[in-house]
């Protein structure tokens, strides 16, 4: 028999437990799974006292992440504390230091430091596994990094932030706006203690930045992502978007070409017979593309204790497996350095404005879009209310310079009052 | 640098060639990604002068894929032949036998010898690999074995042959019946040479009975399995289902309870608002489902060249990077033989029959069903044509035991006229 694998685990929160209760529940098929058995040697929360729900008396306590880290009866350091610096970055860094493999859920961290906690990783021999960083429960990392290993990846797209989408497909369900649906989910605790990191975008950029890595062999560069948030959508642009078959999603996107690498967070319009658009509520959907695997579309819960627990697990079972592969899928070292490319990929466009009760101001607005090399597919003029009527113009294929072009060209003319609702349209 | 990967491939058709396009094609980034080189050192197939479409005049030739399968020069052999037995089977054996690692998309072997080649292949030391006979390009035998290793799995279920979902979803877009769609198949070339591989539902069958097998750490057990085809699917049963809110759908379930390990392959119901009921065309759809991850939805195209070949890329790719697993996702024989267990999972049930027009007909049909303990859901009759009356029936969660006890009734009375269409409702 295999000796046992030991593992550490720092961060007693929903993740925490979730791994804890799991490891428990199911320590004999993790058994047979792996020959060995998986043990927890000691742990470490911010508060010991707390009522966690289950008895935690069984394990070494540690107050120190650090000293837990780097105990000798220790294998594999699990970093559930979560924050990108800090405590969590410290206790990373000295359990590689101390030839420990580390699993972590914390997508901050490896956003903004993966380069670096990977390369101390490879030189020392060990491994950095981060299934639960990305998308909760769906096995995305281990489909990119090995599924589709023999594909050059050509694009990533995903929904990755379940509060956002139920706050979008509840606005459309209920009719609700969002400032109603944001204080809903500040009550049902969907909420991060900074919300910005949840509707702005943050929280989901920074899995998108780790899945870029991954996909293309670049280094991950969460400061080069295009990012906006959900705030500014309203009631209306999500009818007027439904009306013309589409969905509004928090949408990410990855792709490398020739001009650099592009990534964008931001909020798009999918049509909605495509399974992105079909996803409600607080699921995650992650669209995969290869040049020869095709479209491969991932779904599930992405967060919460039992599916974020899961994909903790799979990092430990791969480690007690004896599998060790580099932390984003090819050495840390050989990661290029991709130029930032702000989406130069034409694609259609919405836009949403509200035009002023002159003689002309449509034929301004139109004859600016064609200056600027946009063409207009469809558009459409809604009754006026006070002196503005809205408009919305669905564009043909254009690039995002043309489109900011045009934006700029509105902004000096008195026929468009305040700035336009501007939505890339995402083909899938 | 590590020492290239030298791998011999037996079976040039579709997906040998797509394997071998992708190694050349993705040459740079697999290297990149394991550390070393995929050398193809020798292929193998029936005719060497057949024109493939690229040249191969570069690899050894081997008329004997036994031959290729044990030369001194190979680490990997990929089975690319097909065939539950016969050279493909011999072929895998000499393999393991001379030491080699087998990578194989063949699902008919693995449903039928999948146990004893698991355990040749551990005594031996060596890996036999599959992600290609399941799913195509979609990571699921990945997802299963690895991804989601630390759950205990509830429920398997797919839609995992492309042609029957292509049939049934044109069936009910272009109102054409099952013959007139068959034939289509069979001149664009989607049939298997013996076509009722495909619309009987032994195809598909082949791959839930792996699935399971490493779900529930079973012996796969293919002839234990419930098979039944599209063969009887109506387009009267489909604009049906379709008043009702489901889809039909040739639906692979396998679960595990404690009356035993369920397996059917057969058309069901779903409702058209789920994953699977919006799953158009000839994609295929494996949903999993754990104790602790809850639902997982994996979406892709299950055939053809590119998927297929990209499958086995990611086993090849594993065994250059060094991942050693066993061939189920825990050692061969420590996998139980699982008593079968036919549909006693109950569910709500679909019914359609013609009523004889007689007096009390629809009574009698009611009272059997009562007698049965078989409680009716929702309940239409149709107009009659000649003189009999379409009936459609919905049961209330029932058992396949009860159901089969009314049928039985049925029979013994002449006011059901021939036998009823019984389809499974499946929640999901």
């Amino acid at each position: 028999m295999t000796q046992p694998l030991r593992i550490a685990i720092a961060g007693l929160g929903t993740v925490g437990i979730g791994v804890i209760k799991m490891i428990r529940q199911n320590a004999a098929l993790i058994e047979a799974r792996t020959g060995r058995t998986v043990e927890i040697t000691g742990i470490s929360a911010r508060s010991r006292d707390k009522d966690r729900g289950i008895s935690l008396s069984g394990y070494n306590w540690e107050d120190n992440p650090v000293t837990l880290a780097t105990r000798d009866d220790v294998d594999v350091f699990v970093e559930l504390m979560g924050g990108s610096d800090g405590p969590a970055k410290a206790a990373t860094e000295a359990a590689l230091a101390a030839g420990k493999d580390v699993v972590t859920a914390n997508k901050a961290m490896l956003a903004l430091h993966g380069q670096p906690l990977a390369e101390q990783a490879e030189a020392a021999g060990q491994v950095l596994r981060f299934e639960a960083a990305v998308a909760g429960g769906i096995p995305v990392v281990k489909a990119l990094t090995e599924g589709l290993a023999g594909n050059e990846i050509t694009r990533v797209v995903g929904v990755m932030n379940g509060t956002c989408n139920y706050i979008l497909t509840r606005m459309e369900a209920t009719g609700q706006g969002y400032n109603v649906l944001f204080d809903e989910c500040a009550q049902l605790g969907y909420l991060e203690a900074d919300p910005n990191l949840d509707v702005g975008g943050i929280d989901a950029g920074h899995k998108l930045a780790i899945l870029a890595s991954i996909a293309f062999g670049t280094q991950v560069d969460f400061d080069a992502m295009e990012l906006e948030g959900i705030q500014r959508i309203t009631l209306e642009d999500i009818a007027q978007a439904a009306d013309m078959g589409y969905k509004i999603k928090l949408l990410g996107v990855a792709q490398l070409t020739g001009r650099g690498l592009e990534q964008r967070m931001s909020p798009c319009l999918v049509p909605n017979t495509s399974p992105l658009g079909q996803l409600d509520g607080g699921t995650n959907m992650v669209v995969l593309e290869g040049n020869h695997v095709g479209q491969i579309v991932l779904r599930g819960a992405g967060a919460g204790e039992g599916p974020t627990a899961s994909a903790v697990m799979s990092d430990i079972i791969d480690i007690a497996r004896g599998t060790r592969l580099s932390t984003f899928g090819q050495p840390a070292t050989s990661l290029t350095s991709a130029t930032p490319a702000r989406a130069v990929t034409p694609a259609p466009y919405y836009l949403r404005m509200k035009l002023m009760d002159k003689p002309g101001a449509l034929a301004k607005v139109a004859a600016i879009l064609g200056d600027c090399g946009v063409s207009i597919d469809r558009m459409r003029q809604y009754d006026h209310d006070d002196e503005a009527a809205p408009v919305l113009i669905v564009t043909h294929k254009t690039t995002r310079a043309d489109i900011d072009a045009a934006l700029a060209a509105f902004a000096t003319t008195d026929v468009v009052h305040g700035a336009p609702v501007t939505l890339r349209i995402e083909e899938l």
